[in-house]
């Protein structure tokens, strides 16, 4: 096993069908009996809690409150935000009656049961907050009100893949009212920082932010903006968006307030998400034909101890040396919590558990045999460096030594997993390409077998005249027939620019290019 | 304002009215526009955060993982267990459709998207959790599988109340499974034995723990166990509960494991629930004509800074203080969490702050005013024992001695209200009844006039004899007539036991009789 790879097929041979292995292999989630529905096993269960507690420390920082709003929203909120409803009336789960029967045997929906007006499971929740906001903002003192929710959310997705896109998902949706518009985009530029960061340091995922091009706009959204992940097949991974909401849903839902001198204003909006597909991008980021890598800082167990026993009377001892090893390693910090670290006592063969948190993505797994204990040792694999050529590497250190700068070495592998990421960001985005047909070059060889990896291709970064209208349909139709897309326009823009790739006229600003989930 | 109370209705006045206004005036909860759902607002999303972590530690003390498992259950999944099916599927939330479409400029459930089977929104998990078990499940190594998920949930009721009963609601809920009976009814006391201790210790709320009679089982569920709290009018609050399910979940849904000998065998099964439903106990149990008095334990903000500004020069120095003061206390720990001090920098006059943290229940709440900066001094008010006789009592005390003894204060704010409670509960459990007519003379005041407060009646603990059938419908009868039920078999059963208060015959038990919410 040492020489074969822990997943039988590769990132190399079937992408898609390496992601789905690793989700398996890594115990983190498994397709439900209910259509399009996910079920969140505790692996992966685990780094979501570790995600969740670390962005909401970030989105409390910003000042925002948790509060938890209704799951159902009325049918007639929906369509009070014309743009709104027509993003979002397409495909939801629609609750329509309040009680079952049994007829002939079987339950059916009861008729004498129909709602007057159907409920829609929220796919997101500006219509109702916005509707709270109205009542709760009275005076220019109410303001700003920044609030967050975490919560599920449906969207009835007809194609759909473990944690990428799924019918129900788990996210935090912020949202907040201003006085003026000034104050509502530094809200939504400060989200935007947050998920950055977040994604950059906590992920070890680093990111492109740049606002969404006209058509990839929220629906009802003045503008939006997102963070742009590379995953190892090349293509976009959408990780988080940030929606300036101007005054859109304010004036659909009479969201006013007193200012200073008694006028009724309206509110500027702003509302912003990030969901359990960071974890697809976690795994498209970091992960190797071994399995999984977790990031040190998501990781459920960052240390793991495997007892290499023998059934005889030694194993007691070599029990009691990883029990206190963890013990102490969980008495350090690391990532300001913590440390977790966890003796695997299962009783199946150590290999066999190895091999276990090889694919689960553990950052340390340790082996301790009755050599290391004699010797007050211990030996370890690094999960971010697990092979040497084709040879699982493993290292041998003094027990005390490894203990004193366990902490250190999280911090070393939370740090390599986001220089080989940052690496592989930087080397693959392609800059000073002139013509159109440059970009189908490109991508020729990708766009032909579509669901493989052969031919990895990233992304390019080139300047366009930002047209609207027919302009802009006419090259979304060019761009589509290479099944590419246009993420979006990185903040931090070049002072010069070349021409637009498309027209040949005069350029507004360099875009993202690229194929994406 | 020092002598009137916060609150414009009096517990003894009204306590249905009383309950309404504190959840109002501390800004806990409010009715939203979808029928029977409720908006938490960060108040009282606050306690139920901390209310989450807390419980949470517990549950993984017990072993249980969280997951997470879909919202929506298939229709024929509830149909599998009969007893179960009968007690749930008479109220819940259908989704039938997965479209809308617009009609005649109206929106409506698109009749092209009407799913085959319709869905239900969970109103609890366990055939949805027992399919999973059914596949996870293949040896005794497997065994015992423990889980957990934080959940919202949709019983469609008819008559709702904030916290108390509302048709989403948030909760968590335990499930395992087990090789046999003794292991699974292990689980099941173990999870009520935490719930008793977070009951007590983290909400400071004293509870009698139980087994339910057969009538108030969990549909399926072979004992349903629970803990009952005592409001403040006397009536019982159901607060958590815990079921030994047999194997009837695993007969109908085929949870089988291979024991050692190799032999195909049925689970035993347990699953339990604390829900959003224990804010309304805190508030009940702890609540004043002030408004709400929170445990420190479960108060977003333990101690809070109302500096008394007066417009001049010497505010900065007040505000400076108050900052210095919460920054020291919040480096100090509190029931093994970090201090949570805050500075109310609010715009509006001090008065109005100190009444608004009084009506939330903030444990501490400090004035802060230039006689206190120039004497190094802090004024204070515990909210625990917030008046002396009518007027409200502050008390004065070096600032650093403050700082020094605040967790040692909060701590015993947080006795103080567990033994005001526990006293309660202790003086208003009435032993030694002998006939039913005495129990009709006990209540009766009280079931005069149901919605008041007049005449407060707690429990009765009395003998029964256990019956099942008839009998059992008679007895239940007799106390619908005076709005009684029998809220649970305390554990911990005397050794000798008189005769049935209903028969006359031989006890087999003591139960203890309440109204209830």
């Amino acid at each position: 096993m040492s020489a074969r790879r822990a997943l039988d097929v590769t990132r190399e041979e079937d992408f898609p069908a390496w992601y789905q292995a690793v989700v398996r292999e890594a115990d983190l989630a498994e397709v439900s009996p209910v259509r399009g529905c996910m079920i969140i096993k505790p692996w992966g269960y685990g780094i979501w809690e570790l995600i969740q507690a670390e962005l909401d420390r970030g989105i409390k920082a910003l000042g925002n409150d948790n509060c938890c709003f209704p799951l159902f929203i009325p049918m007639s909120f929906l369509a009070k935000e014309a743009e709104h409803v027509e993003g979002f009336a397409k495909e939801m789960a629609v609750v329509t009656h309040h009680r079952l029967k049994t007829e002939g045997g079987r339950l059916v929906p009861d008729p004498e049961a129909a709602l007057t007006e159907p409920l829609i499971v929220r796919p997101t929740s500006e219509t109702l907050i916005g509707d709270a906001f109205q009542r709760w903002i009275r005076s220019y003192r109410d303001l700003p009100l920044l609030i967050n929710q975490w919560a599920n959310v449906v969207r009835w997705e007809l194609r759909t893949r473990l944690f990428l896109r799924t019918a129900e998902f788990l996210w935090q949706e912020g949202h907040s009212a201003h006085a003026d518009e000034q104050d509502a985009r530094v809200a939504t530029m400060g989200a935007l920082e947050l998920y950055s960061r977040f994604a950059e340091s906590t992920l070890a995922m680093p990111v492109i932010a740049g606002e969404k091009p006209k058509h990839e706009r929220f629906p009802g959204a003045v503008n939006t903006y997102s963070i742009e992940a590379m995953m190892q097949d090349g293509k976009a991974l959408q990780s988080g968006t940030t929606h300036y909401l101007g005054t859109n849903f304010a004036s659909a839902q009479n969201i006013r307030y007193q200012n200073e001198s008694g006028t009724l204003t309206l509110c500027h909006t702003t509302s912003w998400g990030m969901s359990t597909r960071v974890i697809g991008g976690v795994i498209m980021t970091h992960g190797d034909d071994d399995g999984l890598r977790l990031p040190p800082a998501i990781a459920p167990r960052q240390i793991v101890l495997v007892p290499m026993l023998r059934g005889d009377e030694k194993d007691d001892a070599i029990l009691g040396y990883c029990d206190v090893i963890a013990g102490r390693l969980n008495q350090a910090n690391a990532f300001h919590l913590p440390l977790r670290a966890y003796v695997d006592k299962k009783q199946v063969p150590s290999a066999e558990k190895r091999w276990n948190w090889v694919r689960r993505g553990a950052p340390l797994i340790l082996e301790i045999g009755q050599r290391d204990v004699a010797a007050s040792k211990v030996t370890f694999m690094r999960r971010d460096a697990l092979r040497s050529g084709e040879k699982v590497a493993s290292h041998t250190e003094p027990r005390d030594t490894f203990i004193a700068r366990a902490p250190d070495l999280l911090a070393a592998i939370q740090s390599a997993l986001y220089d080989e990421a940052k690496q592989r960001l930087t080397a693959n985005v392609q800059h000073g390409l002139e013509r159109f047909e440059q970009v189908a070059d490109y991508f020729g060889a990708a766009v032909e077998d579509d669901e493989s990896h052969s031919g990895f291709k990233g992304w390019l970064r080139v300047p366009w005249c930002k047209p609207t209208g027919s302009p802009l349909d006419e090259i979304n139709e060019r761009l589509k027939k290479l099944k590419l897309t246009i993420r979006c326009a990185p903040l931090g823009q070049p002072q010069k620019l070349d021409k637009c790739i498309f027209t040949g006229k005069k350029a507004a600003e360099e875009i993202i290019i690229a194929r994406a989930y």
